[in-house]
Parts: C-alpha cells; structure tokens; sequence
C-alpha cells in the first residue's frame, strides 16, 4: 500500500483526493493536514465522506508527511516550495496541484505569480506531470508539477496537431470554459450562486496564468514560438471543463482525425470520438477521461477541436493520482475506472 | 458472478443500474434489452460509459432473459408484469424497479396506476425490497418489488418512530422535493430546462402514486389506520430526494434520536448525523447512503424528520443491487461503495 | 415625484429598489449610501444599470437624507434603529427592510437577533407592512416595518383561515422554500455555487428568526396562542419562495377556496389560483405578485395551502415600494407593474 | 395604439413578446393565434401572464389578422412565407421572427431550411431587422426579417470593425454560446433540465443555420468574401448569450476601443463597455440591450471582442418590438425600458 499524505485538504482538489484515495485498492491516507481545521473530523467538512472515512485534519508536522510515501499539496500557490524541499530530502515523494513547480521559466512564473521562487533547482527538476505527453520521465519523478486545468484540456486537444507539424501554431485560438469549482471553495462574491448562476462571461481575456503554462506546453509538444489567444470563460455549474481549439492547417488536406487515432490508440483516459461528435462535460463527469472531437466547418484550411475534462478530476486529483501510480509503479488505472455520474 | 440482464435500460434507472453494474466485483451485464434501440451501442445514448462498456442493447428475447441469474426491470409500468411470470418458472429471478408489485392491495394498485393487474398471485409473492425493514425475505425472495423513491426516503424517516409506537400515525405529514430525474428521461414539457429550472413548485399536491405505497409501509412497520397527508415537489436540480417528516408525538418526553440510533446501528447505508444536523441532498449524490436527522423547534409534541437520499441510487438502481446482493448472498455493500461526487 | 433615499444598497434588496424605483412613474433617487462603495457608481456594481442609472453611492449623510421624503433601509439588522429617529424628527418617512421594527415584543427581539434595542418607542409605533392586513394604518405610517420573506408568504396563505376561525393554530406546519438570494449578497462559504448548487436541505429547522414574526402575524389575524412548527430550507436557485403550509380544519366540511377568493377579490397583488392548482416560483419572479392555490389529498380534516412569491420583491423590495406607494397616496400599483419573466 | 396580432404564440419568442407588448404604452394585443390552443386562456400556459392578460388563443383568421396594424409571426420555419403575402396585400404590416425571409440567397435557403421558397419576391424586397444596420430602410419596412440571435449578437460585435475595414474578413473566427430557451419549447431529449443541466457541450460544430446569415450579414457591412468559422455551444442556462469573436487586425495598432465607442454613441440598445470589460449575460436578461467590449492578449495582431444579448429579447422579440417602433413612427425605446432583472 502507498502511504499517502495530504496538504491542505479544505478547498475542492482536497475533497476529490479523498474521494479518489478512499476508492484506491493499493493507497490509504496516511495524514491530512489543515491549520484551520486541526481536530476537526474530515467528515465535518464534507458530509460525503460520513461513514467512509473518520480521518480528522491534523495540524502540518513535517515529520509525520516525511513518513509518507507521497504527499499531495493541495495548498494556494507559493505554500508547497517552501515544504517540498525538506520532503524530498527525507525520500518522500511530492505531487503538487498548485503552480509552484509548473513553469520552467521563473521570471514568467514570478511575474504571473507575483512572488519569488522559493527554490529554483527544484522547479528545474520537476517533471510536468501529464503522463501523455511525459509518462516515462514520471515514472521516475520525485516531483511532480500536476498541471492547470485548462493546460491538460487543451494541450490535450493540441499536442498531436503539434507534434506531427499539421498547424500553423503562431495563431491558434483556444476559447475554454470552466464550472466554477475551478475557482475554489474560499467564499468570494463572483463565485456565489446568485452571482454564477444563469450567466456567462468571460474573465481574465486579456490575460490568465494558465496562458503562458499552455505556450510552454505547446513548445513540448514541438512548437517553436507558440502565438496563443487563449480566453477563458465561466459556466453557471459545478463541474466541468470544455476547450474549442480553432486552427489553421499548414495543410488543408490533413487528416486530423487519423492523427488523433494513431496518438491516443493507447491511452487509458483519453477518448476520440468519432469525426463531428460534439463531447459533453457531464460524459466525464466524476471521471478521469478527456474525450476530444474534431470538426471541419469554416474555411477549408481551419479545423475546430473540442476536448472536455473534469476539472477536479482529469484537471486535478485524478491526474495526480494517475501520477501517483505511474510513480509507483501501479496499474495506471488504479483507483481511477469510476464511471461518470450521468445524468 | 451473477450474470444480469436488464430490461428496458434506457431511462434514467437504466443507465445508473449500468454504472453500478459495471462497477460490481461480482455481476456481470449479459443481456440488456430495449425495443426501440436494439443494435445500439449503450454508449451511444450514455456517454458516460464510451471506453467502459461496449454492449449493444437487443430486441428482448425472453430465453436470453431466462439465461441471466437475474433481472432487473426498469420499465414503465404495466410492463414487467407481462414478463415476469415467464422467468421465474424457468428460475431467473426477478427485481423490478417499476410499480407492478408494489402494491399488495391490487384494487388500490389498479385504481392508481390505471389497469387490470396480470399476474395478482404474483403481486401476493413479490418482497417490498426495503432491506431495512425486509432483509431476512430479500435474502430467500425470488420476485422483489423495489420500493418506489419517495416511499424509500420517507419510511426509512418513519419506520422506526412507528414500530416504537412514538408517534400519533393519523395524522402524518410529509413534504418532500426531488430532483427532476425522478419525472424520467421521456421529454415532456413541463420537465425542460427551461420550464423546471429557476422554479420550485408542488406537483400532485391531491393526490400522488407514493401515498398509497407510504401507507402501506406504514402499515408494515406496525401502523394501524395510518393518516397521511403527503406533497411532493420539484426541486431544480438533477438527482436528490428530501422529505421533512412533521409528527406528533404521543408522549412529548420521547428520545427520538436514541431510536433512530438504536434502529440504524447496523445498517450499512443509513446514517444517523447528530441531532439538530441537516442532511443535504448533495452528501448522497451518486451513492446509496440515506442520512437522517431529527429536530426539536415547533410545539414540545412536536418532532421534524429530515431524510435524504439519491432517488436514481438508493431511490431505485442502488436499492435494486442492494436487493440483488441479499438475494445471492454477496456482501450487502459489493459494487455500492462509490463516495458521493461532492461539489 | 416621491424623492427617494437609499441607505445601503449594495446588496440584493438594494439593487431590487433601484430596478423597481428607476421604473417608477412617481418617485425618483436622490441619493444612495454605501460607507464602502461611496464614489462608486451604482452600474459598476450592478452592471444591469448601465446605461440607466448614472447615480454614485455616497457615504451616509444624515441631512442629505432627511431632505428626501423618504428613507429605505436596505441594511444589516441593528443599522436603521440608530439612523431612524433622527429621520423621523426632520419628517423624512422610512421603510425599513430589516428585522429592527418587525416584533413587538422586544425581548423576544433582542434573543433572536442578539442586541438591545435601540429606540424601544419606535418600535411599538411603527406598522408592520403587510398591505393586506394593515392598509388603512399604511396609509398614515410614518415608520414602516417592511416584513420578512418568509413571513409574507406565509401569512398570506394563513391569515383569511385565521381570520375567518376555520383551522386549528395550535399545530400549524409550515414547510417552505426559499431560492439563495435571501441569503445576501455577503460572500460566505454555503451559497456558493458550488455548495448550493445541485443540493436541497433545510436550515434553521430548529429555530429561525422568521418563526417569532410570523407568529405574532398569526396573532394579529385572531390566533390566540398559536403553536407553529417552521422549517426553511435551501432550493438551488437564485430567486423565489415557496411555503406549503399544513392545516388541521375545525370543520372538515368548510369551503376553504371560497374564503380566499372572498378575502382576496380586490386585492392587487394576490392571485388566488383554481383549487388543485400548482403555484410556480418562476411565475411571480421579478413581481411583486402572490399565488395561493388549496388542497385536499390526506385525511379529510386537513388543508394543505401553497403560495409563492419573489422573495426580493413581494418578499422585500417590491412590498417596500408598495407600502410606499399607500404611504404616499399613490396608486398602489405604480412602479410594480412589470410581468414575471418567463422562462 | 399600434393593433398587433400574433401568430403562434405559445413558444418563448411568443411569450416573450406578449411579456413585452403587455407593457407597451402605444401598442395593444389584438389577437393571438395558436391551432393547437384555441379557446384556451394565454395565461392557462404561462402563468406569469395570471392578472394581467386575459386574452384567449383563437384559430389562426388571416381576416382577424388583416385588421392588425401589424402582425409577429413567432412560427416554426415555413410557416410565415405561406400567410405574409395575403396581409402584406390588405396593407398590414409584418415581422417574422422566424428565418423565412432573412437569407436572400435562396438557394442557400433552401439549402439549410430544407424546403422551396413559398414567395421569393417578397424575400428580396424583406428587411433585414438590424437597427443599428438597417435604420433607414425600417422605418419604410412593410415585410421585416428579424434576424436570428446568434447572427444579432455576432454583427453587433463584428460589423464597426468590417465598416471601418480593421479586420481580416477572411478569417473570422465566433465561439459563440446560448441559453437553452434557444432551443424552444417543444419537449425534446437534449433540453431536458436532466440532460442540459451541469454540462457543456458543442452543436452544429460543422454547420449551423446561422452561419450563412452570418456571412450575408458580414458582407452587408463590406466584407467582400468572408470566411466564418462558428462554433455554438449550449449552456446550462436558461436565457442569455454571449460571442466571442476572434480577429486578426490589418494593422496591430488599431484602436479598436475607438471604432466601437464612434459607431454605437447614439444607439440606444448597445453599450460599449471599458476596454477590459467582461460583459456577463445576465445584466442583459429580460432587457433589450447588448454589451460588447475588446480585449487584446494574444498575438499582437489579434483582438477579442466579447458581446452579450438576451436571446429572447434582442435577440428576438425585443429586437421585433423595436422594429416595430421604427416601422410605425414610435420612439424607438418606446416598452423596451425594462432594467434587466439581477440577480
């Protein structure tokens, strides 16, 4: 069994892991920390895990993390770099859901974050933890940056176009949507029901963190010098995430599809849907799939992708968790074949 | 494995007994039916279950059916009454998740649900498959009538006030809500997003199919001539199932709470919160779990009952296997620990 | 023109009057205050008023609003009591949408809402503002105490019953609903979208401050000692309120249809449904209307009413206007005459 | 008083306009047609309508009709093309809300409509009901063409940028989402709250019927051979819509906040709002306004430019009202002042 470990597990990402952990055949909780919530029972907080589960938080005590196998910061951004390095010392593995360790450049991440790094080495270490793109390197990884939400939606949706060189990456267009869990569980107003609720916007258009983690994502992939208009919108639900790639083909006679195919043939999560299929979030919902479709429709040389995800699972903990088995050498599966909850 | 079969499997009941099914260590999917849909993949009317079940539903044949070790019925009603005496001669038992067997008056049964019964000695047979207040016949039944959403979520509030003879039980008042998955999957206009949503409002506030089901299991559970005045209503979410029980006590001194304890201490799925908690809809979604609580507040006779459950789980596809483990001698809880999705 | 002053209106009740007052043919804004937003303009917060309103919010000034000649108060509990005497002195009228003047029995107020009463005296003065049992004294009111959502809509389905002898008040039931923006505008962590979406639960079912004031509104219809049993809950939605309330009749023989269409005939803003009808929230939403329908269905001594209102407009601001209307010798419907919109 | 008869009424561009009309202070509700509900009160279907509409639903008599001033036809496609030429004839005048008359190309028409066109002469002399394009020519207009929602909220945000020649036309690019109301009333699986609820999906991703009104809209404003690609997506909502629109500028220093500022300065439904803006769809429901602000972000020669409507109002029957203003000389406001209804 992993032992497992988790930091701050108040907000949304942390109740999913607990979800996915307490269903885990070879994983159990070890610990849970919360400052704000030491003594109180975990079942307090969220009332789905009455009966499931009778861990109570405990207040962060490195030493009792350091027994672990594998902790998961599910903590603001800026709180796993300042623990991670004492962790890794001591032999514990670490995925981190936030994004310290996500982007390579450190100015980029400074200006975006508005902070210092705490340790540069090891955000030079961490591997980028979307086993499509990375498995092999996470199979060794002591440190894994779990990537933003709207990242794996959509690199997932790019990263073959991409690589085989079908478009043109100077000017791809990505228009996403997210449910509002993506915006945490702290109380703040734009995220109350009678605010979120029957409307749509977008937010962040001019400019969004998850921006210059997609170009980097995109540059794996094989891009040069990605140009990326990426607008970000919010959905009146709870969960979901959906991204409508628009892209100019270098070609217009490629066979998008066929590319897909041949790319995800192997893939435990990800689903291509059959040419002009339109996925639904609910399909995911609770899961870890990313299923994806391709659409022709406006000029010959522009193809639409569309990919879906649930943000807290495929976009969150279930990714990490997905990490988890690929660092322990578990069935990539495990604890993961949940069927989405439909309707 | 106990092999299943399913009829009519393209409801809202249909596709959740799919996910429980597929999700169960020991049962199987042999056979699922559907007049309409037969030489469709199931995946292409739920795509929740693309890359997890690649059945295809058939025309019904009954010697397919006979050949399951056991079938579930979610049909309308009327229907699985014309089926059912067919299998069990051959052996195959029986859960029906529709009306046909609910009712033990038949003249009750035909005056609500509008037709001639066509197999009254079996109707006589059938198990109300209530496991809290059934199980020792569930374990030898070979027909089970699965109870109906509200009749569930509502007896498990009253079954023990009344067989500890708390409560004055001619004068019983329920209000309970649902989600709009308990109107089915079939379109009708008043179940639209844009009719149902943003709206709340009673619906056969005269007169209801569950009552006479209520009464009956208020019978059961040792009620004389029980008076009940029950109003359902719509509530604008999926799934959920609330009923706030209002009861006059017959002796005001009476410890609700030690009842409900002492009643419930060894069911795996019903769950008594502390005194003066209220159970959220949302703690129980996608799960089997009913939480319960009690509350003080009006008149000193007075005593609120407040029960949650998912009407697509617990309210039906969930109790069905729930019933199916009884009857085969599996572990109560295989293929029914999945946490609630919460947010 | 009614000259009108708001203080506080940052929140749902605020924005409510400045929909319904700039649509308002005799009365128009003067001022309105916000401590927090002062400089701000009205549309940056409520974005619906682009375009329509070009008002700032400024920082209370007790003489720029006693010049109106009237004051709402859309503010927490506790702020109209210190602000209304000095009001009132200069001539300048108020309507007070908080609870500060609602119960006269200060005592009891002062356990429910946890402080000393300011102005005792004004208190007893002034007229609870329910125009369908207090008009006459509306007309003359120089202080009005606005009344609470819950209690409007319960008290105008029970009061003609009271009024007219017909039930027993010893052991009302009242069950009732209410949509999320009775909750305010106040970010707090259970009316977020992602924790009140998608989920149903009563609040308060051991008390709430809604049961005292209703009870005196019971006794103001001719209730001696009435005995109530009220439990709020929580439906996901943004607006609307829904009560059915639980009757036991003294003769089960009594036309309980005919007394409502008797007591309601003329009034404006009370639509007395068919018997057997089916009020809908979304059919009074963003009106100042209430529908009340009756029903039988248990045993034969009881009565089950339903009524629904917006719980911001007949609920809150729309009955404020109203009452102002009388107070001003205005029709009384003016300024409310919008339909619901549907859907 | 402009005398107005409807055609087909029960649906929600009907109610909508009955909403509308109701409180139209130069307009009056002569006759409402519906086959399916002659006889049947207006307000026995939409209950928001009890107390202050009592028309009754009689069988379409293009006699009854020819009396109206003018006539809305809220019909399904095919419909409006077989009655307009008898009323235009008797000198009434009519606004179809349906799409018979807005392509003028009418073999694209049929192409997407699936039928021949019943009177292709009057299709070329319809106007295209777009104020804030077509002004002039409406005020002379006896046969309008209001133009779908989406191509309204689109050409809003598209058109000053063609005029004004900033913009690559042959690459456009419109992520665009709706409301569910969009998608009607007639009971169908995909609207079912159940269905459309908590999910997100694209539709028509490869073809939709208002990607060639688009186009011919484009061209209208002076784009010589556009290339569209137009994705529409379905949100779990009721009313609302907002575009995103993705262009590729001819000069990177365009000031594109200028242009919009310029051309809609004196339109009194468009609100251009601060360079930054994210107009959400609710400040617009239930009111006749469109919001439209830019964002730059991506490739420096790309602006996004985001526009909200309410789908039923602007984008329907608000927009009609407001054709009809202009065609009879009102002032253009004149019943379209409502504030939208926030929260």
């Amino acid at each position: 069994m992993v032992s497992v470990g988790i930091v701050g597990g108040t907000g949304y990402t942390g109740v999913e892991l607990l979800r996915l952990i307490a269903a885990h055949p070879q994983a159990e909780l070890a610990v849970i920390t919360s400052r704000g919530n030491a003594g109180t029972p975990v079942a307090d907080l969220f009332p789905n895990l009455r009966g499931i589960l009778d861990t109570v938080f405990t207040a962060p005590d490195p030493q009792r993390l350091a027994e672990c196998d594998v902790v998961f910061f599910a903590t603001p951004n800026g709180t796993a770099m300042k623990m991670v390095p004492e962790l890794l010392e001591q032999g514990t593995r670490v995925i981190d859901l936030g994004a310290d360790f996500r982007l390579k450049d450190l100015d980029l991440w400074s200006r975006w974050y508005g902070m210092e790094h705490a340790c540069p080495e090891l955000a030079a270490d961490a591997v980028y933890g979307l086993p499509e793109l990375n498995r092999a390197a996470l199979r060794e990884a002591r440190l894994v940056a779990n990537p933003g939400c709207y990242p794996t939606c959509v690199l997932l949706a790019l990263g073959p176009l991409i690589a085989d060189g079908l478009i043109d990456t100077s000017h791809v267009v990505v228009d996403a949507v997210s449910g509002v869990s993506g915006a945490g569980r702290t109380p703040k107003q734009h995220t109350l029901l009678c605010e979120a609720n029957e409307s749509f916007s977008a937010y962040g258009a001019s400019g969004h963190r998850h921006h210059p983690e997609i170009e980097q994502g995109m540059r794996l992939y094989g891009a040069d010098v990605p140009g990326l208009t990426f607008v970000p919108h919010l959905v009146p639900m709870t969960r979901g995430m959906h991204a409508s790639s628009y892209l100019r083909l270098r070609d217009a006679g490629s066979d998008v599809q066929a590319v897909f195919d041949r790319h995800y043939a192997e893939e435990p999560f990800v689903d291509v849907m059959p040419r002009g299929a339109h996925p639904e979030t609910r399909s995911v919902r609770g899961s870890n799939w990313c299923r994806i479709a391709t659409h022709a429709g406006g000029p010959s040389d522009t193809v639409v992708v569309l990919s879906v995800i649930d943000n807290l699972v495929k976009g969150a903990s279930g990714q990490a968790v997905q990490n988890m088995n690929l660092m322990f050498g578990l069935d990539e599966r495990a604890g993961l074949d949940a069927v989405a909850v439909l309707p």
